[in-house]
């Protein structure tokens, strides 16, 4: 298993934050800053978005996996404050919402079976990472946290709470957000945030597990089921967007304000 | 903490079976008709919309406890028969009917976190207002029943319904109903209906360790996060209401018929 | 108990596959094909709409049961292929489909609560028929198992994914379908597939102790309660019908260039 390079992509697309391998009909799909804990910033965001648009229909099984120590740290804390210096009316933070929707959609909908590959730390956007994979196996020493409240924004990151609902149920989801607890692997998987929990050295194991079988199935009936499961999950994001009303009035005068 | 009467209200609208107390962003409304189970007649729901109404942005965490014994033993079982004896085209069960919808939509969307303390028995309408707040916490002796059907009536008090199968999940809540069984606090828990089981002497604690971290987060970041809950609750409670039609037919014409 | 025959139905609607046992206001309706695991062909499903159209107010409670050492082994794998010899253009297998819908349409709109009585392995169709039940007992050696994708067929039978979606939440689901794993009696306590799990001899028990308190609960109480349930799955199965676009133009396009 060698890395390797999108050598297809024009010179200016080079991937700095994530690195792909290829196995047959495997492809893995790895984050790669592990000195910064995996931060997702706009970067990876950028790289993501690249890998993920970039379809090969021979790909049956997408891995999404993690260099180093922990899965993801969740999104870069110095990029929004620096959006907001370059832009007070949030003009910054906007277009980085909208990648990270476009990233987790594009992981949702992708064609191939995904397997998120799961250790150490995934906190907020990581586990909004992670929950857009069809599938996921976790080490037992990893831990989970949705700490946005504590850190002072809404989880709206990437439509996470949406999927966090529709996968977890939502008493359960009310209380990890509103008390911004950290939790286990082994509640991670009696929540089914988690499908499988193993200990280290059997986490490549048990991703080839899953994908093992489904590399041998009829493409034709795989591809359908996604688009049945993918379908049905429309309805979760349904909402009474009436209750933003207040939000959305305030938020636009305020921006008209500050770009006086 | 002392109990505080809502000294800016007119004299007519003085609480008679709920009590307010206040500390500091903390409020508690504890329904206090302990000598009959705190039974939800149409004064409590009354005192309680007076009291949700009444609504102060200081106030950041609201806390919904029972006097005496037991949470709520569940609707004044005297005032039906009352009420279709007054009217028996059922105008008397309707705007009770109507009253308990308000009461719970207004604790569900009380921009307040609303945290449930439950001891005793928790039956039918004293569900309905334990789940239609955020968090609940019980101690380990609490139990609960939705006895509707063995009552003869349908779980139609408040939304009681959708809120419980979008919390609990359908197949559970089918059997809950169909059964009209006691489930007790660890039941509860593994239901949702409860995300906290602890021994009497830590309930207090147990809301405080929920109370306290809420109340140091920025107020916008918590109150962009209810709506965001709250407005993907809406789905939960479309239904197909063709399948309603007979029921309604005939509701109105037998009432036509009574009232000749 | 004696097996009733359905002496009011001209000759021609003789039941084949199926056998059916009145007790009162209990009706026992009994797949009874065991030398074949009570496989679902087009003649089951056409006895199946027969007993379920044929509704009688006094029937309370309808137990699913299947005679032999197993609930339901799923489709028929001997129709589908015969169906497209006979027309490579898929006709046979729609209106098969079609039929599948109506039958589990009509088991989750029946007026009377209806049990499943599982024993042995029920497969694809099998866990579809019996998902379709309010209530669901199974024998503690019983097994279940979600086949389609390694058969080559999406779960797309007589609208099997959303209710399973619905009854057990799309996180599971979807391992269960991608990896078509068995899973036994405790996991489908847990997953919600049953509601309860008991040895061999207590199977009939613990159906009647459901079927009692039912047949003496006021029938309008238990007609309107079933109507609420069933209304509020209608937006269960919403679902974003333009991720189909793609399949539905190929599917017609190919029938076209067949049919020629």
């Amino acid at each position: 298993m060698t890395a390797q390079p999108f050598t297809e992509l024009p010179a200016d697309r080079v991937l700095k934050t994530v690195r792909t391998y290829r196995q047959g009909p495997v492809l893995t799909v790895e984050l790669n800053v592990p000195e910064e804990g995996n931060a997702v910033g706009d970067a990876m965001l950028d790289d993501l978005l690249t890998v993920l648009d970039d379809q090969d229909p021979d790909v049956r099984v997408l891995v999404l996996a993690a260099a180093g120590e922990e899965f993801c740290l969740g999104g870069d804390r110095r990029e929004f404050p620096r959006h907001l210096d370059d832009d007070p009316t949030g003009g910054g933070i906007r277009v980085s919402g909208a990648k990270a929707l476009r990233v987790c959609e594009a992981l949702t909908t992708h064609p191939a079976v995904t397997v998120a590959r799961v250790q150490g730390r995934a906190v907020g956007a990581g586990v909004g990472l992670l929950l857009a994979c069809d599938l996921r196996v976790g080490v037992d020493t990893a831990t989970f946290r949705l700490p946005e409240l504590a850190l002072g924004v809404p989880p709206a990151w990437g439509g996470l709470l949406p999927r966090l609902i529709s996968e977890v149920g939502v008493a359960r989801v009310r209380e990890l957000i509103l008390t911004a607890r950290v939790f286990d692997a082994q509640e991670a998987l009696a929540l089914s945030v988690l499908h499988k929990v193993v200990p280290a050295e059997e986490l490549d194991a048990a991703v080839m597990a899953w994908a093992k079988p489904v590399v041998r199935r009829p493409a034709p009936a795989v591809r359908v089921t996604k688009a049945m499961l993918n379908s049905l999950a429309a309805p979760t994001r349904l909402a009474d967007v009436s209750l933003f009303d207040p939000e959305l009035l305030s938020a636009v005068l305020t921006q008209q304000r500050a770009a006086r």
